[in-house]
This record gives C-alpha cells, structure tokens and sequence, in this order.
C-alpha cells in the first residue's frame, strides 16, 4: 500500500493507515487534483473513494457535484466543519454544482431537535457561517431535508434494500432513529444524480464513511437507476488540544469552537499540549517534538496559509530556536484573527441570507 | 372474562378468544353502540381497544374520526376490506369524520411499488372502489401519504421514540423498510389528532393490531402533545373456504376476490367445504354442521342483511330440511349479485373521482 508521506511526521499518520486499509480507501494523492489547497497539500485530507473519475471531471470540465450536510444541532461550528466546507470551496472553484442540506429531519430523528427550531438554527447560523468561511452563495444551492419530498421518498425505496443484518455491519448499531436517519442520508446524497446523471463528492470526516458505505451499497442494488457510485474525501481530525486523537466539545478546555472569544482562545492555546522539551535549556539542545505538538498542527491544519511560512516556523521550531511559548503566541494571534474575520463575514453573510438560493419543492 | 357469544357459534371462536387474552383487547358488546350494523350484531367485529370513548362521542355527539388506509398493491379487494370499510361506513353515519389515506409510501417501502404506480392504482380502482362500497365521498378525506410531509415528519420523531427491541416484540421482526412503514402508520393513524384533538377509532383485522399497539405506545411517549390514545375495532377474517382461518389469495380457489367474476364465484362456492353430510339421507337425520360450513359464513358475513331471513335459513339448514347444494346455491345467487352491485357502483364512482376530497398539503 502507498504510504501516506506527511510532511511534517504527525504522530497520528499510523491511525489512519490502519482505517485506510480496514475500510479498503484509495490514498489520496494531490497530484491527481490542480492546484492542490493548503489541507490537501498538507494531507490533512488523506483518503478518499472513486477519485479519479472527479479529478477526470475537473479535468475534462465535465459535470460533476460536491454535496455536504449541516446538522443543525449545536449553536457553533467545529474547526472539522471548516475542514469540509474548504473541500466543498476546492471543488466549487474547479467546477463543481455545490449542494448543501440542512440535515432538520435527521437533527429531529437522531437528536430531537424539533423542525422549527433546526430550520431557525440553519438560517440564523449555520447557513451564513458556511458562507462566512468560504462558500460562494451564488454557486451554492442549499436546500431543508424536511421540504425535499424527493429525498425523503427515496428513502423509503432505499430502506427497502438493505437488511437489518447489514445496517448492523456497518453502523455497528441499530434502531429506528438511526435507521430513518441513515436512509435519508443515502437520499441526499444521491438527490443531485435524480434529475441530472453525473458524478458527485462528498467530503467528510472519516467517521462519516458509514454513510457513504451505505449509499454505495444503495447504489449497487439499485443497478437500474445507474447512478454514479458517491465518491469521497476524507479529512483527517483536527486533534485535541490535550493530544488525544479528535477535538470534541465533552473536552471543552481542549476544543476550539467556531466563533470563539478571543480570551478563551487565548487561554486554551496556552494550555494546549506542545512539542516543547521540559526545560529551555533542553528545548534549545533536542529542539521540539513538533510531530506530538497540538499548537503545530493547528497552524498546520488551519492557521497558515503559505507553505514557505509554516516551512520556516517548522524549522525555527525542530531545531529549538522557536520556544513553545513563541508557538503558541504565534497561533493565538492567528487564531483570534481567524475568529474576529468569521465574525465580519458571518454578520456580512446574515445580511445576505435572502439572497442564497433555496430549492422549493 | 367476558365470553364472546357468536348466535351461530361458529368453530373459530376459541382462536379469538385466545387472541383478545393474548393482546388484551376489550370484547366488543354491541350494546354500547346505537343500530349496531350487521357485523356487530353478529360478533365479525368481536373486540376493540378503547370503545367506551367512541361510544360515548357517539352519544354525545362529541367529535371523532374513523381512519384507514389503502394499500395499494393489490389490483382487487378481498372480502378483509369490505369489512373494514362496513365499519368505516358505521362510524361516518353516526358522526366520525372519515378519513382514508393511500399507503404509498409502504406500498414502496414494503413492496416495492413504485410511488406513481401505486397512485395510479388508487386513483383508478382502490378509492372508487371503496367508495362502491359504501363511503359517502362527501364526507370522506382521502390522501396520499407521499403528499403528507406532516405524518412523515412525524415519523422520524416517532422513530426517535421507540428501540429496535420494542420494535421487535410487537412485529416479530425488524428491517429497515418495514421500520419506516410501521412509524409512517402511526403518522397516519394520529393524523387527524395534528390540527384537532379529539378521539379516534381505527377499524383493523387483527393482523394489525402490531400497528395499534406501536400508536399507542408512542403516544404514551409523547405525553406533552396530549393525543388521545387511537381506538380500534377488529373484525374476524373471513375464512378460506377450504376451512382453514383466513381467507387467503395464496389458495385462489379458496378466496373469492372484489370483484370476481361470475363464473369463478360460481365455481369456487360449488367446491367449498360446507355443513353437509356424507349423504342426503344422513343430511335430512342429522342435519348440517352449521358451525363448520364456509358458505353459512360468508351468508352471515357478508351476503345477507337481514336477521330474520338468516335465522330463517340457518334453522332450515341446521335441521337439515336444506341440503348443502341448496345452501350454497343461496350464496352464489347473492355473491354473484354483489359483484355485480359493486361494478356498478364501481364505475360510477369512478366517473366521480374528480370530486373525491383530497387533503393537498
């Protein structure tokens, strides 16, 4: 199997060959795609299904589409949610129709959010915030999982092809939340393929890939219809500050919201696992364990744009001549000047809410 | 508990008796009911869940409705729904609002049937037919389950409701597909109750009491919308008759269809197992075995209205003064009769469909 070559030695690499090779990914290789971004460069975005045929797509200017879902559930964004909506940004700048649905009947079924409030939730936030960090809304068509008559009664023909046994096999639970759930993914999924027969991606987290196994498996039984298999892209987590694998809101003190207030950011940062050795003293003699620094990879992951910059910090930092504490002020600053900029485009986007365009059904 | 008295104590009493134990249904007692219909007054509708309440906006003249579904798989009826829709018919007249929904949804989810073809056929043949059978159009609400985004909306919130093991101790069985029918038809059955709340009964034969059961368990979990538990009233199978306990289209010569043709109804009365002895002259000693002849059972179920002339025919054959032939040439003359009743109406209530009230959402 190809080796994923990181080029700045993330500790994590391991885990993510082992998922490569359980789940049967393709590698991702950024040669394939023009103009790679900063995370594909970088590999954040490791992995994916049936990629060749879309960067064939961005190649040949044929159609093809990128497709994500919000989830109106909690009140912010997580900085894996900005991982997927600069994928979706990648693939809209190279060609793609971009589709994004607000998951209301999911967030009702799986979390009880009631419908009201998740369409509330989607148009006050989530909605401009996906705009806020990239999305063209004049080249996105959003739509409510709830309005789409289409998607939910492909679900019902969907559920009829799949058992409980192999829902099983690849949710390693069952019940009929989750279930209804599930099906109605495979809908969206495939909901740009019902009037308009092209390939489409779908960027996701890896512990997403669930869902994109089950519409393959849809899309398999339902041979007559001749969909295009979804293909995907798999982002790598954006770890916890404490060092543990995925950033996650039970660890409040070690995850990073989008927005966030500029003290908090600060204070988080500060206590945030380093690559920094126990004395300066040491620091400057071994240099930093920059492959177990949290605070590197977030400059890695979202903070610095430019490859020469976070080239140099790298270096700086290996060879001991950067502190932790030099780091960790160079991603504060960063970070806080992300949120304030989300800040300005969020209430730009607010503004504009009427303009993004809906599908009616 | 109380025993079910069946005037002609026909042999398949002890199964429902042991039916109303198991479920813990009420026995149903036509005394409650005011001008009970024929199928009351002979003990077909022999249980139910929550009569008292209906009884009660029956006599008080208090709001309720009377529900059922289409499905629409089949391309006839079987003598299952017109029992259904007998009850359906009593309720209307004493004050129900009706309404009929056309499963297509589950006739996909669960067959297979594809949305327009299912639509097709309700508009074509299952609404005018019900119709012929006795609904008054003008007080009757269909619709299409596809079109109701409220009872699939529900659904999911349903679904949130209940494990996959509740799930399987009421129906046995779970898979995806019959998990997403099952909580669309508790959308449906409390439908009525979204815009008014007011009690409900659901006419049903007893294979679907699962769907009864599942309404009213996730009613209880939804304490704060305050439904009223749907009410239901099962009515007995119509035999095979061949004797065995349901009337099935898996032995077609055993089951007479709406509509069928006179030739087969004929054909298939000939052939059923009746009351009649080996030999006319033990026939004319010992008279017939009332209790075991399929062809009394379909005169007191279904072909002959009036009491006085089936206690009439039921002495006469029981003291064997009328020989089985005569019997059941009584039947053919009546089915055939009703067949052709029912195409007449049949057709003029198709050349009405355009003023059937649908719910347009």
């Amino acid at each position: 199997m190809t080796k994923i070559i990181d080029p700045y030695g993330s500790e994590l690499v391991k885990d993510y060959e082992k998922l490569i090779k359980d789940f049967g990914l393709e590698v991702f290789n950024s040669r394939g795609f023009p103009k790679p971004s900063r995370i594909m460069r970088r590999r954040v975005v490791f992995a994916g299904r049936d990629l060749k045929i879309i960067a064939r797509c961005i190649k040949e200017k044929n159609p093809f589409y990128a497709l994500s879902g919000i989830m109106p559930t909690n009140k912010e964004l997580h900085l894996g949610n900005k991982l997927v909506v600069e994928n979706l940004k990648y693939f809209q700048e190279h060609g793609a129709k971009t589709y994004i649905l607000v998951a209301d009947l999911e967030a009702q079924a799986a979390r009880g959010v009631p419908l009201e409030e998740g369409r509330k939730r989607a148009m006050d936030f989530h909605i401009p915030a996906y705009i806020a960090l990239g999305l063209d809304p004049k080249k996105t068509v959003f739509y409510f999982q709830s309005d789409n008559k289409e998607v939910v009664h492909f679900a019902y023909e969907a559920a009829k092809k799949i058992t409980l046994n192999e829902f099983k096999a690849i949710y390693g639970a069952a019940d009929p939340g989750r279930i209804m759930s599930a099906v109605t993914q495979v809908g969206d999924v495939l909901y740009p393929q019902f009037k308009e027969r092209m390939p489409g991606i779908i960027p996701v987290g890896i512990d997403q890939d669930p869902h994109i196994r089950l519409s393959r498996d849809v899309v398999n039984r339902m041979k007559s219809k001749r969909f295009f298999f979804p293909s995907s892209l798999y982002h790598k987590y954006t770890p916890s500050l404490d060092g543990s694998v995925k950033m996650s809101k039970s660890k409040p003190e070690s995850c990073i919201t989008i927005p966030e207030d500029e003290k908090s950011v600060r204070r988080k940062i500060m206590k945030a696992v380093s690559g920094g050795r126990p004395t300066l003293e040491e620091h400057r003699r071994l240099g930093a364990e920059v492959e177990k620094c949290m605070v590197f990879e977030l400059l890695k992951q979202h903070l610095i744009e430019d490859d020469k910059e976070l080239n140099k910090i790298y270096k700086e930092y290996k060879s001991g001549r950067m502190s932790a504490g030099e780091i960790k002020e160079i991603a504060s600053e960063k970070m806080v000047a992300l949120m304030k900029d989300f800040n300005k485009k969020l209430e730009k986007a607010k503004k504009q809410i009427d303009k993004v365009k809906f599908v009616h059904f």
